[in-house]
């Protein structure tokens, strides 16, 4: 479990987290669900499937979550139980310099997801996904071709 | 100065490092150069420059490197100098996790390089290159759409 690590570990995964990861929230539109939406948080790390041993032996430190391979030779990484992504991330916030806010703002909203009981509380946390999105994607997506 | 920071903070630049940093050597053609090629070994984190705030904080933490940002809005940290690489390698080695063979592969290039004498010598230094750049590169690059 990721809350007993040493803080040297939880360190490196808040770092491998802040440069190739993703803490990421979907309102899917889900008739199933109360208000119409099902509110989908989602952390993914991402690693060429070149890496295949030590990225198993890093995801095995984390303890929870699923790796799967797509199949463009991307694995994927997923932690997608609420109760895991919030350990998660309280685990690794004070370590993390560059995804402060989004882990600040996910929190906030998982705290709110588990308090809902009207369709304003329910507006309101879709105010807040909305706010995360916004904080979270810019238009223009990485490309990491080296240019040297 | 990178090798004065607490293991904390050095293990959070290897996670950064290896979820999504590059270390990189090429050999250019440089008929300036004793046997006609440049060995130029390089570090670079890449991020976008929506975050050049507090990535700008991690790169001080660093202390050495230019940033410099490119047109297509990403920013990329570059450490290009022998004795910086070398220092900056040798301090985040331990806590290192999926480079840890690229970084004992890169520090012997380094070596290689400074002991050359001979036409050799220079021929075994371009084999070390060729070898890093087989164990670095896939043919397939990471595409980092989310897909879920």
């Amino acid at each position: 479990m990721v809350k007993l690590l040493s803080e040297v570990k939880k360190a490196y995964i808040a770092g491998f987290l802040d440069g190739d990861g993703s803490i990421y929230v979907r309102a899917k539109p889900n008739s199933d669900y109360r208000f119409g939406f099902q509110i989908a948080p989602y952390i993914i790390l991402f690693q060429s499937s070149k890496e295949k041993e030590k990225f198993t032996e890093l995801c095995k430190l984390i303890g929870f979550g699923y790796m799967r391979e797509r199949k463009d030779g991307v694995l994927e990484y997923t932690i997608n139980k609420i109760a895991d992504i919030r350990e998660f991330l309280k685990a690794i916030y004070p370590f993390s310099i560059l995804k402060k806010r989004q882990i600040e703002l996910m929190l906030k909203i998982l705290d709110a997801k588990e308090k809902i009981e009207s369709e304003s509380d329910f507006q309101a946390l879709l105010e807040l996904v909305d706010s995360y999105r916004s904080l979270n994607y810019s238009k223009k997506r990485i490309n990491r071709v080296l240019t040297p």
